[in-house]
């Protein structure tokens, strides 16, 4: 890997700075809001016992997330979903990226007939937005899971969580693979990658689509190898949020 | 008025804490995390040189607001307006009202062929959102407006700002006119009422409802005095935020 | 008050000609085809016996409205919302400030578990369509109310109606404070106030907006002066209404 | 035929009572009030000079129409097309269908590059309500081109309409072919058919629909005797309402 | 009738090449795959147990119909009603026509509470495909009934079809009655009609529609007798398509 | 890799049959209609000379698909998304899935100011609709460019398209990789892949998502393995279509 200095200072294997305030909200029953650098995504968790009408009966939770961008989270505004009067493709294939991302690391018998509602509002953008949301999500996510088991929902001794869950994003840009790209990198990036990883290092999620050129094998062999080492990193930072008091 | 005291250790004629957090977003031309206690609205204001093209040539500008609310940003998870594919009557009545109430303090020849887009997205919401809307979209636009006249889009001299804009709720509860409810207040509300007010003091909008029963004209005579009084505090701390540091 | 003669030969505090056709629809429970000049809008009640799912079994009834403008009840005609796929913000707006109208005259504990929607179609427009429209709207209801007693729904001792309500417009135009502006003086009012007003001369609600200049106490005491004693006269003409025989 | 006495007390090729209150509306171009029995139907032309973008230049104009029903124009109320968000098939269809049966009598190329839009709302509704509206779509059409002939926007010899038009339903009742159907009758009619007649007699539309059994040639033809008689004493009833005098 | 040489080489009253491709779907209960020239249309038929909730508990069964077409069906690509997020008033219309026309040959008690979707979706369009999928939906219809009496849902000796339907064009091109207009014909055609009629050769629906010039008595009875003629041929054709061993 | 026998016959790295039949539709510039075992998909490439005005005067062309499945192409019927007014996410994000597949493979420079919009539609479904779709769809593609070239709007010696592409899935069931999974396969895999790739054995598209389990570096090998080896089958198939002549 090369030497480069990207437009922010980081070299190619670097995050950027990544904050997690955990507990945001005084609604919700899990929240954080989570920046990655100029990134800033606001994830609640909602609670609710009991499951949809479809799902009833089969001792099954379940869990679903939904991904927005509020209208100035970019540099240039863009017009509201709710105003068009229907949901864009990117917007649902991220919100359905997270639901999945965080259905990997949930056991639903454990969780029993409740449901979790993930929402990930993206407050300001600058590239990543989606991995943001899925490694903000399950802050969330865990924290309201253990709301539910103080509130009596989920049984003392269950494991809802069989693992943890983060996500980061890899490019090839100026023929260089990169972890964590920013939107200035992002939006001329050869080849873009997002990548899910748990805990435990396995993938949930490896999206990788050529914008430029194709790739060949031997550099998604690289992007992957930068992108587990940087959800690594996400997912101890994970843990020191989890270790700190919550904000609220 | 007596001596009640509130939910949350205020009297009759006490505001919440007010903060205004001047410049949160790094991509809006003017932009103001405002909060009323607990309730927490982001503004932002985006500035277009040009105006619709239904208006062009007429040598005068637009200001236009859009509200919105964060699923989760209450108590109980609301639907997305998205989702739902169309926008509810409250949001649309709300929209209109900040856009008029801003549209009030502009001189939109002085503004000259600009556009504003003011949209204000609640995060958390404990009562009185719509008048934090007002009160922070106040700060976002002008400080679009002066980023407009650095661009050159505005003239040097123009003064597009003919007066500045607060808002506040005032009701009757439990037989007393309160200022600045917040929801545990708002709820049980006998009447309820938005009052916009300019920086010199004159009325912009008088919204009262009778939610339980209908009120004389002495209750209403006592609504406005409160209301007055807590705008013009309000109107001093959008004028210490102007003299503040942009956090940006 | 000064002696102006207005485009329609009035003067400052009349009311144009109001004429109540009672019973116009021969489908509806109650029905009222209301004029103020040349605004005509067409009232009509629903009853069900029953409440939506989410109220049931709590021995309350509900009230709500829908107002809608036919296309070309205007100068120039507008399309139809149902072809746009979706409702305005004015729509949306005045809608609910109809049913907020009429709940607050309806003990719903009287009313007992039954629904009443008020349909208010506006055929002819010339200002003062919303106002017009909760006075017509009001004598649709009553007589709604009525046949539900009759069919045995509503307990024939019950009250629902604790009072009557009506409304009325007022505005400033060239700086005079005027009573019931028809469309050529609302478009050019510095300042327009809706007023609803019971039978006893509460204020139901109480909506002025600055659209020109903003207005102070004085004015807005003035405004409501007119309008009070506009209100009244509209209770009184709801009142002969009532005394005359149906149209039916 | 047989003598049977219909539930109104009419014989089998009797219309029900038919007015026309041509210049209903002081609104549109052109308008009328059409009633055939019970069902009210308010239909308004609106004159534009100029076409659509797609047909400018041709030297061509444009007829279109919009029907739709008030929510209580009928016995059960209805749900709005404009809150549903979408308009239904039936709405649909008969739009069309109003609009074809207009466009039939108009010289398109005599007309000049004018649109007219009709609008045929519903008031109330107790069958044919269709073929009640095209039969004062083209009194109010008439009355508009004539309007746009004054306004010098049609030429002075220009002969835009090259035939009347009108509609009437015909059915099979109890074995029985009968004009003009009421509610009561349409809706346990074996066989419903409307026809649409130029006043030289000439068919534009013949929609047989076999609603309970399937038809045969004979039956086929006792139904268009009718229709051609009925539509005649419609056209009678157009001539005579241009000969009065317009309400306005 | 003249000797006329028609575009593809077919004389006045000569049908298109028929093609039925019984069973061509693996996946519905009943399938045709339908060709009137190169018109094709894709026939299925779904079978449900049960009816909707507002028909429950009435003995009876329910059958329904949608059309659709690709967007390249046509020579020019239209675009789709699913991205338009509406769904267009031709589309409507034919749906109806097509469920109506079935429902017509269906005896629903016979049926009992068992729900039939037919869905007609053309492939390619070259006129005449409403009429196509008329003729293509009775065999796709009758293939899924069959199913259902197989699985058990319908009585063994219930008789649920009473007759066949089928569907044909015609019209008037150059002054002509022709039959089973193909698009270059249709588009010109001063008079279209669509003639619906069953196995013994009585009327379902009769659509005749004055393109150009209204018509008279005479040829409105050319047209019949042609279509009646054509639909015989049509009958015959399903005939033999339930005769030959299904393609699956 | 094991020599477990799947469901239909095949071995673990086999595909199923697949045909590709070139042309079928008249209408489209360019078509084919794919089947990959008994998943068929009909794909029509549509040529438009220039391109949507926000591209226009920068020399470039666009590509752009829409994918869609017939209600009936699946076992049970689904709602069709015109109906619903709304277009579902997985519908969403396979349309921009294809759409990034075609353009990784054309030099939008060389294809000039046009405009090719590819549909998709799947007349039956049975696993790897958007793999079928992918391969399909570049296959129509290439016979458009070639008849726009025909037509003179492609610069004779340009060459748009600078590779082929194709596409198939590949997923773990029962532990062991498998290729081309068909619905029964496909809706109990544990991991599911699928993966564009290029004539050249390039990657274009690689989108691998843990169903079950998550999945290890190993794994992700072992399916890329296969996956390419599949693709390159299809980009002789492909070939061989092309090598034929074409049906129409």
């Amino acid at each position: 890997m090369s030497d480069t200095i990207r437009p922010d200072g980081r070299t190619a294997p670097d995050l950027r700075t990544v904050t997690i305030e955990r507990g945001w909200s005084e609604q919700a029953e899990g929240s954080a809001l989570i920046s990655f650098g100029r990134t800033r995504v606001l994830c609640t968790a909602s609670f609710t016992n009991g499951v949809p009408r479809w799902m009833a009966g089969q001792g099954k939770g379940w869990v679903t997330a939904e991904y927005s961008m509020l209208p100035r989270s970019t540099n240039e505004r863009m017009g509201r979903e709710s105003v068009k009067g229907k949901i864009g493709g990117r917007t649902h294939e991220i919100s359905r990226l997270i639901g999945r991302s965080l259905r990997a690391v949930v056991d639903m018998k454990a969780l029993g007939e409740n449901t979790l509602v993930i929402d990930c509002d993206v407050l300001q953008a600058d590239g990543g937005t989606r991995t943001a949301a899925i490694t903000g999500a399950y802050v969330a996510l865990a924290d309201a899971i253990e709301w539910g088991r103080a509130q009596g929902f989920i049984a003392k001794k269950a494991t809802p969580l069989i693992d943890s869950v983060a996500a980061v994003s890899v490019g090839i840009v100026d023929g260089e693979p990169r972890l964590d790209l920013e939107y200035r990198e992002d939006s001329r990036a050869e080849t873009d990658m997002n990548v899910v990883v748990t805990g435990r290092g396995l993938f949930v999620e490896v999206q990788g689509t050529a914008e430029g050129a194709p790739f060949d094998r031997r550099e998604l062999g690289e992007l992957l190898d930068l992108a587990v080492a940087g959800a690594a990193e996400l997912t101890e930072l994970q843990t020191a949020a989890f270790a700190a008091e919550l904000a609220k």
